[in-house]
């Protein structure tokens, strides 16, 4: 099998994961009040794990830094557990569902005011348009770091920077992200960052998290068993805890460090430029095929602009169809139909026939990227 | 070390669970829209992983087994979304805290009206104080099916008939039975029960689930992608999509699959008998030592009264200072202090030492039992 649904979740993991995940399953405790030896390799492996995430995403404050199943969990936690009523939330129209969602079901019963921003045919959105969007009550930016249907990167550090001016907290979506470009907290002044483990940053499934700047208060989605402060009625307010009831997904966890200790041994920006390279390759070797529609903006494939993402369509076939005849015919795993990003679909006129999303991997090679577009050739010619 | 603290955490595991994890790791994609071979692996395993689950809890759809991430998860699942303002809650004060604080926050913010039962002094609550309980508004009962303090269960069959004849839903907190005893949800007459994977079950950790009856409706506590309806503006209806937004832990429930497979083949039976003859053997062997304070019921030791859960106090002396002393002095892995349960330390008068908590697994042996007996001799007569 040829993967390229390197979005959707890498099959690709640094043989040291399972190797780890192995060996917390056999050895590590419980975290928590244990003092047996079990229960502390566990606290001391999370307690490693955070920072090894504070540093990748330049954040002061490894206490700050929760365990989550997965980036729904973090933005589910974050847009519920953050506004009062009559908060005014800008968003964007390139969403995915678990910050749409979410979002939604807070305007629909009045809870909040959301604005959704427009995007181009292409998916960007207007900086100035966001600058006026913004009134007395704005508490609240919620939008990805990368579109998990086109692969656009948003240029944070200037969303950041209107943030900052206007006083308003920045939450990122880094479900495409994390652990596929750089992140740097303080300097693009993210408030809330929320992430997923299993994608980029190469961790198991069940893993990611959400990472709290100090002075932001987030109530929590969960409440139960902590360990500490046992007699309280309520979660205690302290971090991590405050967001973490509940036995955490050690063993997973175990995996996500040690995909997090490769990504820092081969250098994130070794691992990407090998993935811009693919997708590079591939966006030529596909955009000029007659037949071929690109999905979102082609114009740099710089890491900074772009993840490894490339969505087409063929013809008048239906996305599903194309990605079918790909998995059947040629054995290569790609996405179609819509990408529970409901609006960035009706933006870009796709939204009867979905996309064919391939997702490429710094684990791909370039044997593969040749066949992958070969393969668009033949079916864009039938 | 002698591990014995399987109540918090079961470390041992069939080899089968590693293999299963690293094998998903290694192949498992996402399950959902994909059609690549990758996702559809997963969506099978998962199917494979419902159908199980509802065989061992005898429940007949498995399209309503919904994963979770633990048993606080599929309880706050539960509890913030079963309820409408005005209803009436009962539960009992020997529930742990993932019951407790959610109920709380219900109940402190005016939604619901909650009656908490009281125990007596080795924490068995009155069938009569329940059923008198009960009023025109009562919408549920909530409680575990035994205590994560004292191993004691309740007689489920008779608080579901309770509840039948007043039509009162029965949500049970099965963190500590699911996996070490027999759990029927229709002779039981569960309406919702909450399970974990990583305890008895023998799963990996970050796994659990939620299985909701026929008729029972959950607001979700989290939405988000789902890879169906994705142009709703909320959760798709149908289970067990409703209550699982975003990807799940495919990699551990992989081995949570390879546990249950394991258990079926053992027999439920034979396991939990080995755990109840330890249990008995510890229970001789401490209970008539000077100094040694039982705390809970240990009248009827057979599995279907009690877990293998046994936790006693020694002279004068801090639960947690004990606990040290096992872990340091014997390598002997316990758990003292507040057990995340903090009405059933009040109500059993261990809110201020705690308890030591010794809990067995199958796995343990009868050399392990003699020696833990024997360290608790020790630390008494000293």
């Amino acid at each position: 099998m040829v993967y390229l649904d390197n979005a959707a979740t890498t099959i690709y993991k640094p043989p040291a994961v399972a190797k780890a995940v192995c060996e917390a399953i056999e050895t590590m405790g419980n975290a928590g009040r244990g003092v047996n030896e079990a229960s502390l390799k566990s606290l001391r492996m999370l307690s490693e794990t955070r920072k090894l995430l504070s540093e990748l995403f330049n954040f002061p404050d490894q206490n700050r830094v929760c365990f989550c199943s997965n980036a729904t969990e973090a933005l589910n936690t974050a847009i519920m557990g953050l506004f009062s009523k009559g908060d005014h939330v800008v968003t964007t129209a390139m969403e995915h569902n678990s910050v749409l969602r979410p979002l939604y079901l807070l305007s629909d019963t009045g809870m909040i005011e959301l604005t959704v921003l427009r995007v181009d045919k292409v998916g960007r959105i207007s900086f100035r348009e966001m600058e006026e969007s913004f009134k007395e009550n704005t508490k609240a930016v919620i939008m990805g770091h990368a579109s998990n249907l086109t692969g656009n990167v948003v240029d944070l550090k200037r969303v950041g920077e209107i943030c900052r001016k206007k006083n308003v907290m920045l939450v990122v979506d880094a479900a495409q992200t994390a652990g596929a470009i750089p992140i740097d907290m303080v300097d693009m002044n993210i408030s809330v960052l929320c992430f997923t483990g299993h994608k980029a940053l190469m961790g198991p499934q069940g893993t990611g998290g959400i990472i709290v700047s100090e002075g932001v208060d987030i109530r929590p989605l969960k409440s139960g068993g902590t360990g500490m402060h046992s007699y309280d009625r309520t979660q205690p307010e302290i971090y991590p805890e405050h967001l973490e009831a509940g036995t955490l997904n050690i063993h997973g966890i175990a995996g996500l460090n040690a995909a997090l200790k490769y990504i820092v041994s081969m250098g994130l920006d070794v691992l990407n430029d090998k993935e811009a390279e693919f997708t590079k390759e591939f966006v030529q070797g596909v955009q000029n095929i007659p037949g071929v529609e690109m999905i979102g903006d082609y114009s740099d494939l710089e890491p900074t602009c772009h993840t490894g993402i490339v969505s087409l369509n063929i013809g008048d076939y239906d996305s599903s169809e194309v990605c079918d005849e790909l998995s059947v015919r040629f054995d290569i795993a790609t996405r179609g139909g819509a990408h529970c990003a409901p609006m960035a679909h009706e933006s870009l006129g796709t939204k009867n026939r979905g996309a064919v999303r391939f997702s490429f991997s710094h684990s791909n090679t370039k044997d593969e990227i040749i066949y992958a577009i070969n393969a668009v050739k033949t079916l864009a010619t039938e």
